[in-house]
């Protein structure tokens, strides 16, 4: 089987990593400027010029059996099109929907999904609305790793916001003070069959994702299963095929959604070591129809990112290190590739995961 | 770092496979006619042909880092030149020893490490030096999957064997009725660091491996540790580097070395799932220099060979199974892919194993 895939960043590259042991065949759509690097070998890469034919596009990819995506901000209307020549999974709609933060927290609240108090508008709106101050505003559009959005804490800081920006609508929301960030990592197969990952517990720093570690800990098992039904809720609505994660914040015992991300996830990256199935192979196995496989874990395990202009740490990796490296041009803040680490022992992975952060 | 590895078939796929998620570059050394598809589109293929001089050999794969070795009927001459260009591991000495019966006979003798009474020589022998009907007669050279090797019962069959091949020696060993086959992997580092994988069960079929379970199941901690110590006597007097195979027989509480690989190794498959790192991994990592992985096992791990002209069997891969397709020309009684199960249960893993074997 063939399957091509929207994008050739390190999830890509990740997917037919997984898919190539399988005898899957792979194949990818570049934007014009995108950068191939993390998948260059794995298959053939086709540029992708809006004003081409899109029968040209498949033709190109060597007529693939599935199309799917590696990255929410994908042009909908190019993977509306190519369903015309093969299944598209996760379907475009789907998309639609994730990639406008507006649309996604319209789906949360018809599907009694809880998240953050919000209003969809300017954040001089927000005390009307009864959201106080500290917010968060975010774009609509173009939202991840921290890129366009704010945390505004003062009025002033609100009115200088708004002067500079009033053009467009942006969700404004609660800052919420979290007592922990987690995601949920489910995947739902071509006859509906879904699999839940167990949660992740994740850190960020400056709005980057720095590490994971899953199973998430003191996580009552009332909020794993809430987790677990708002995934089943959120795929079913959207008809959804193949991996979805889902951010949370835990607050006391309630569960808040943050943002949805219709793809592999870097907070499903522990999979790879830590889980019977990796989240790409499932992803594989999901689009292409077959059986999911097992989300069952392997005791504990750790997820540090490498970010920034550092170097393979090959020469200092632990016996219960796995690297994952991704060809990427090295550029300060960007995602080079990532360590995961397992161990029974959660002390000792946390203490062994700081020495390489340092 | 770039590895250069001779040989085209399914383990140089998955060493590659292995090392390209850490960042490694890959390219390959195929004998003239030598079929390349398992490892096409994962790095430069330089054919040989011995009158080539070496030095175009090592330009011509983009001069490599390292160079290692997927099979024993390797040349051990174009090995010993390679080395005048980048280290070559496992060493070429290694090689000569493995890939001729009777000089790994006089390894093992010479470090007193058991295995079946044997001569080397003509069939014809075996009454005169006490080695009881039935033997086991083998070339010397080029024996795998129970290739140029006999079984001889009667008096008659040695008659009529050495009738047809009087020119040249054979080892003739004693016919071991076995209580189990296992196969100790092992991997040493470029500082002589020594890590062992739990002991595989295994059974073959018209000599070939059809599955190998690990843990190995009722099996003494002294044979588990006897195991280990033949593999440190044995690849320390190799000054060996990278991962080695050793199949045995167990009879009773004794353990009689059948056979070394100086490779990663068929019986060494199920680590892909069923390890922290797998034997492909340890082995990069091993002659890469960089210290080993960790080789705690996951549960137990099935490893089910896909023989002859089967199809890869995406539809029925149950929940806890992973495939892994070599890409190659089907053929009948050629590998062409294995499947490897996890699961906390033994006996359900069989007969999970056992339904993709109908």
């Amino acid at each position: 089987m063939h399957i091509a895939i929207v994008g050739c960043g390190q999830l890509s590259r990740m997917l037919a990593l997984a898919g190539i042991p399988m005898g899957l065949k792979f194949s990818f759509i570049a934007d014009a400027g995108e950068d191939s690097r993390c998948v260059e070998g794995l298959g053939t890469i086709v540029r992708w010029q809006p004003s081409e034919p899109v029968s040209a596009i498949y033709d190109g990819l060597g007529q693939p059996d599935r199309i799917t995506v590696e990255k929410e901000q994908v042009d909908v209307s190019l993977l509306s099109a190519l369903q015309a020549y093969c299944p598209v999974h996760p379907n475009p709609q789907a998309f639609a929907t994730c990639q406008h933060r507006y649309q996604e927290k319209q789906l949360l609240d018809k599907l009694g999904i809880g998240c953050a108090a919000y209003l969809y508008g300017q954040p001089t709106e927000a005390s009307a609305a009864k959201i106080p101050l500290p917010v968060v505003v975010k774009s609509c559009r173009e939202g991840y790793d921290g890129k366009n959005q704010w945390v505004l804490k003062h009025q002033q800081e609100v009115d200088a916001f708004s002067q500079q920006a009033k053009e467009q609508n942006y969700i404004v929301e609660q800052w919420i003070p979290f007592d922990k960030e987690i995601s949920q990592v489910s995947v739902r197969g071509a006859n509906g069959e879904m699999r839940h990952y167990p949660l992740a517990e994740n850190r960020h720093e400056q709005g980057i994702l720095k590490q994971s570690v899953a199973p998430a800990e003191a996580i009552s098992e009332q909020l794993c299963l809430a987790a677990q039904d708002y995934m089943c809720r959120i795929m079913r609505a959207l008809d959804y095929v193949g991996v979805m994660a889902m951010e949370c914040f835990v607050v006391k015992d309630q569960l808040l959604v943050n943002e949805l991300a219709p793809r592999v996830h870097n907070s499903g990256h522990w999979t790879q070591s830590g889980s019977k199935t990796c989240q790409f192979t499932n992803h594989l196995r999901a689009i292409a129809g077959l059986p999911l496989g097992s989300t069952d874990p392997h005791g504990v395990t750790g997820m540090v990112n490498l970010i920034g202009t550092i170097k393979p740490p090959l020469a200092s990796l632990p016996p219960n290190a796995a690297l994952h490296w991704y060809n990427k041009a090295v550029r300060p803040g960007r995602k080079l590739g990532h360590i995961n680490f397992t161990g029974a022992n959660r002390e000792s992975l946390i203490r062994q995961m700081e020495m390489v952060l340092r």
